[in-house]
This record gives C-alpha cells, structure tokens and sequence, in this order.
C-alpha cells in the first residue's frame, strides 16, 4: 500500500473498562433534580424507571468501570471498529490536514447505539426486568435496543418518532425482524399520546413526546424498565469504548488530533469520541479542540439556554441542568431523525460551560453536500447525523488549504446510511429544504 | 470475554496476491467456445467487451496474481473482515458443534462484491476505459460497481433486474447515490430489452436478460466497457482474499474446519471462501467436506446439466462449459436476487465435476427461518442469499447434535440484509411462497 489507511486494533486491545468522565470534570456536575421539591432525585426515586444497578452507574463517580463478561462477549460480533484515513476526502479537498474517522457503521445496527443497548439490557436482565420500553428517534437507537433485547431475552417495546417511522420505514422493520414491538409517536397506545393526538391528530412526534410515552408504558406495565439511548451519564459512559479505542488508533497511525468532531443530538456518539481526549486534556494539558455539531434548526447546544428542565414533553423526568430549547420545543422534520431533540447531555453540557468544548451548527442542505462528497470519494454513505461532523471537518479541512497549514483532523463517524437513502434521493434530486415541513 | 469470538487479522495480514485455483486443478478447465466456430475463443475476441488486462487475467494461469497497491488500498476501507464464532447459534441449536461465519457485510456496499468490483473497475481505469455497464439482481452487484467506479471516476450504468428494481429499491438509491446510472431490466433503452418487452410487457426480467442489455450497450457506446460481477474466472480469482483470510483466521481459533459452506447464484462468493480451501485439499490432502447451497426454485448445480452454453439469454457471450438450467430458463421471483441465474461459474461447475464440492438446496421459506433465527440469535440480519447457507450450516450442525459429534462448520456470511427487510417483513407476516409468481 501506498500509505498506510486503516488502523486495526487486536481484539485484546478491546478496552475492558469504560471511562468516566465524571471522575475528573473540575467542577462536580450539577445533580438532576426532583421536579417538586427542586432536592436532589436520590436512586430510590430512579428506580422507578430503571434497574437499581443502572441507577448506581448513572450516579457513580469511578473514574474505570469494568465492562462485564457478558457485555464484552456481544461487543466482539462489532468491535474494535476500524479507524481509517479519509485521504481521498483530503485530495477531493486538495487539503494538507489529515482526516482520520471513527467508523462505527459496522455494528449489527449500523450505528453506535448498540454500544449502550448491549450494557443496558445485561444490566436489565441482570436485575430481573421482562421488558424494556423506549423512544426512538431515526431507528438507530429502537432497533439497536431491539437487538440488545432479543440477545439477552427481554421483549421491547418502542415508541418511534412518527415523521421518522413514515420517513425510515425499514428501521421499523429491522425492529420487528429482532422481535421488537413498534408504535408511531404520538400513539394511541398512551394516555399521552393520545392526548397530543386530541390535540393536533397530524402532530409529527418528537424525542421528547416518544419519551414521555415510554415512561408511561414502563410504569403502567409490571415487569417493565425503561431503557434511553442518550442524554445520561451510563450512557455517555458506555459510549466511551469509541474514544479509547481511538486514543490507541491514533498512536498507531503515529499522529496525534489536533481537532476531534462529532455530531450532538441528545450527546452520546460525541460523548463517546471525546470524553476520553477531554480526559487527557484535563490530566496530561493537552491541547485538543473538540467541536460539537448540531443541527441548524434544533440548536440547543449552541442558542440553547443552559438551565434546569424536563428530559421529556410531558413532564415525567426529573430536572436536568443542561442546554435546552424547552421542553415543549417541536423540532421541524429534518431527515437527521436522531438529533431532533430539544436537550443536551448534562455531562455535554457541562464540558461545554468548563470551555472543554466548542459548539457550531450546519443547515440541513449544507449537510447532505458533504455526506454525498464523502460517499463518492472515500465510498461509505454516511447516515445523515454525522454529515454534520463531515460538514465541519470539511470547513477545517479547507481553512488549513486557505491557510496552508497541516492539521490532523479526527471525526467519529456513528453511523451508515443505508436505511436514510430515501433522504439522499431527496436531496440529489433537488427536493431537500433546509427546514421541511 | 468467556471465549474468544473474535479472530481479527492485523491489518499487514491482508492478502497480497489472489490464489488462482486454474493452477491446482488436476484436469484443465475446459475453455469458454466461440458459439458460431464451437473454437476456444481467442483474447482478441473478449477485448470487444473487456479491456486486455482483464482478458489476460481471465485466462491466467499463475497461482498467485499479486493485488495493485491501488486495489489494496481501497480494499483496506473494510478488510480485512471479522471472522467471528456463532456461539449464540450453537446454543439455540443445542450442537456440540462449533459454528464459524466470514463476515463481509462490514463492506461499504453490504457484501462481498466490492473485491472484485474494485479491481475490475481499477483495471479498466487503467486501460483507459471511461464508462462501465453492468447488470445487477439484488443490486450487491450494481451499488459495489457504482461505488468502486466513483472511486476510480469511472462512468457507471446499471441494469438491474425489473423484480429486484421494484423490490430493492433502495439498492437502486444507493447506485444513484454513488453517480450510477440505473436502467429496470428489460429496459427501453436496448434492442434486446424492447424485444423482451414487446414479447411480455410484464417480463420480470433476469439475469440473464439483464447481461444481454449490458452487453448490448457496451459495444454500442464507445469508451464502454462490460463487467460482470460472478461467473467469470478472474471474479472468482478476485474474491479469494476471503478464503485466504480465513485459513490465517481459522488457525488464530486454533481449529481446522471440517465443513465449508457457501450459498451459490453465479458462483462468485463460494469460490472466494472455498478456493483457497480446496486449494489445500489438492495439494496438502486436507480432508474438507465443502458445500455449495442454492435455491430450490433455480438449481443449477444440483439439477442442471453440465454442458456449453450461453452466460445470456441474446446469446452474446461465448459458449462456458458448466452447470445450467439453459439460457432461455426464467428463475422465479424469489428475493435472493443474487441467486437466480440459469448457469454456474465454470470454474465452481469444474471443482464439482471433479469431486472437490458438494451442492444442495434449499426451498425460499426454509431459508428465511433460517435467517431470522440467525438474526435472533447472533444479531446481524443476513442478506436472503447467505441464508442459504445458513439453513445448510443448521441442518449439519442439528446432524451433530443427534449424532453426538462435534465438527468445526465455516460459512461465508456474504453480506448483510439491511435493503432486504421488506422481504423479512413478507416472511415474518406469513404472507411468503416458497415459489413467488
């Protein structure tokens, strides 16, 4: 080969620990709160929801934790994923930065979410749950819970968000082919749900609705925990298996990041990337800027307040200290499905507010221009969540062409778009909008 | 982790050269016949439709044929590709046997092709070549061929069979996201097709007719050339980094494989699993049983005759000597769309008339039980054609649960069944025919 393009680990170097960032954050993160009394939500009031094991980690403050056995065993079918080189994007680009990618498309899902929904539902399992209830917003999250479910025996039930249901209807069906149970959000299946039907019956759904309908679902059915692909500590610390890979990755292409991007919705696939370099930058100074991208139109991150409010519409989650647009906020159609939310991760947030981050956001055409880029030079299509990160890494790439400056350039790409063509066809035929309606 | 269930191979680990079985073979493969002169053809008689570097190729008979540095880096984007152990499988079908599979979903098309679409389309870059047409079933084919074209900038145009058009249709997306051009099958656009057309308005097209129409329009559009994506020996040659992976990935599991199964249409990803295994079984005595599985409804290997004749239905190509239902034969509408070809690969049709092979096959709804349970069990949705192969691996491997004897059983899990889910979807709802009209 001419140069060397991929970065394969050995399955042993497979990390055994997931790393918690909350261990060495600064300042401590500001707690959740009980909506009534504004104190503290202490575990007991979590486990209404969720096994008290998860609870435990959602509240732990270890700086490893180990990665079960069991959890390890089901991670091998997917990990270690592959870290390559983009260096046919960088000639397109005609840029002296080199661009490396995360790939973690290779999952049975297509996406990183299994890397949470494998822990969640051993860890369900473990404490004697039946059944998991969730949301979903593109499928990526739903579907990968499905299959995390049927590997360990639980049933699944999720609420998929509508406009994504009517947009991704294979998702649906790669649930129901691992035996999930699927309704569109809003449903007729929940008081809620109904109730926003009552409402305005062509409502398009939103993360923060299916959410509130899978909690109701969980504690209106015996047996029944709730599961949640983002947004939360564990799952922020499970995602971290991605980062620390590529901590190793990078020593064996020889380079070391200067910039690390990832796209953000409710936080985790950026979580996962970079909580492991934030860590490094905060105990060994090191000097990486890391860029969150979101979208233009559900902006939370970056016009969002940061301020306590409901991780849900209808009010049922304790109160989160994180970047919000409102909990009541409807975000418009767009075809990136798993970014349509109206908060942020508090442990995303908070990185941000300790200036560890940076935030910038793209349009939705401007996004779909770099996803078909990078599908004909390097030859994966992206799912249309990271061409937000693609968008920003090409942006860098071409300031360090205007600049003549050579970067190293690290982007963790969460997922394929195999199930997203439909928007891709949208887009190359001229149909796409910036906001759909 | 309990048991390792991984075996990835270090990156300088990848193939080098392909394996040219042409040279172990103990009778000589009986040449491809000019059909008017019943005479071998001659290289000069291929370059109408392939560029001189492929027809040396073609006709090569070097055991080892060592892979371009241009090929190998592209090839790194997805290999090498996990071997992993089906544990999960072994403990649903309560087998003492031990299950292995070759993954090459994890491609950027979603299946095996790419290794040969890549060179094909790297050869013609070469010859100087502008523009490349195809036919495509399922579409593996077609979006492997669009992809490795853009890669290399090549102009690419497809003709896909009209079944698969309608029930694949985002295969078709995603050729057009790659900048192919996509024709239904029979289509408008060739004399063949609008012959086809004028006798059956209704014609569901195949295989078959899909190469005449590329043929068709290679020889009438200058700077065009032809690739075919199975059948041909430098395809099959190819495709044997898979099995060459394998072997170091079957002694890193510390076990020898006593079966090897692969599902058959054209030939092309059977041979690259098995090629280099029966390569040892010629020279070094080893001692694998090794079975090539196809669909019921379109059996040429276990029930076709082993004679000359036509790769297309117009009669354009030269006379192969190999298993065939006949050129004329129309397969069923079945969803493995890769699999319905009225002939086999000479080369797969000369290692069974030599003994080297078994085949067997399976009937639609035996194959779909055998890919959801596969699914449930390990996770990854297969694609309907390696189901063939799965439903082969289960009944071995429940003949070793009542036998009480434990063998080692690889397959080639070719590629993933993410746009196959409508078929999936057709299944779990009762509503499949063994035989579609």
């Amino acid at each position: 080969m001419s140069e060397r393009l991929r970065f394969t680990l050995a399955d042993t170097d497979a990390p055994r620990q997931w790393y918690n960032l909350l261990a060495d954050f600064p300042e401590p993160l500001p707690p959740p709160l009980h909506p009534g009394t504004k104190e503290p939500v202490t575990p007991e009031m979590m486990t209404a929801i969720f096994p008290e094991n998860l609870v435990a980690q959602e509240m732990c403050s270890d700086r490893w934790v180990d990665i079960p056995d069991e959890v390890r065993d089901i991670y091998a079918l997917w990990r270690p994923t592959p870290l390559l080189r983009a260096v046919r994007l960088e000639k397109a680009l005609q840029t002296p930065a080199h661009i490396y990618y995360k790939y973690e498309g290779v999952s049975p899902a297509g996406s990183h979410k299994p890397n949470t929904a494998v822990p969640q539902a051993y860890y369900n399992k473990l404490a004697g749950t039946k059944r998991l209830a969730t949301e979903t917003g593109a499928g990526q999250w739903g579907s990968s819970l499905a299959f995390a479910c049927k590997v360990f025996g639980l049933e699944c039930v999720v609420y998929m968000v509508k406009v994504s249901f009517q947009q991704k209807p294979y998702r649906k069906l790669m649930m129901q082919t691992w035996g999930a149970t699927v309704h569109p959000s809003p449903s007729e299946v929940t008081d809620f749900g109904r109730k926003m039907l009552a409402e305005d019956p062509h409502c398009n759904g939103s993360l923060g609705i299916a959410i509130s309908e899978a909690i109701e679902d969980t504690v209106k059915h015996p047996g029944t925990k709730y599961s949640l692909g983002s947004v939360l500590n564990h799952v922020c610390l499970h995602q971290t298996v991605i980062g620390q890979e590529a901590i190793k990755q990078m020593e064996l292409a020889g380079e070391a990041p200067d910039v690390i991007v990832g796209c953000v919705g409710g936080g985790s696939n950026f979580a996962g990337i970079s909580f492991p370099f934030i860590g490094q930058k905060i105990k060994a100074g090191k000097n990486y800027r890391i860029i969150a991208v979101e979208p233009e139109s559900c902006p939370s991150i970056t016009k969002g307040d940061l301020r306590y409010d409901f991780g849900d519409t209808a009010e049922m989650t304790p109160l989160l200290m994180m970047h919000t647009l409102g909990h009541k906020f409807m975000p418009p159609s767009i075809h990136s499905g798993g970014l349509r939310y109206h908060g942020m991760a508090p442990m995303v947030s908070h990185a941000r507010k300790l200036g560890l981050i940076e935030a910038t956001s793209f349009p939705q055409l401007k996004i779909f221009e770099a996803g078909v880029l990078f599908a004909r030079t390097e030859g994966i299509v992206p799912a249309p969540e990271p061409c937000h990160a693609i968008a920003a890494v090409i942006e860098e790439a071409v300031k360090c062409r205007e600049e003549g400056r050579k970067k190293v350039i690290l982007f963790n790409l969460c997922g394929h778009g195999m199930l997203d063509l439909p928007a891709y066809d949208t887009y190359l035929s001229g149909k796409m909008k910036d906001v759909e309606d």
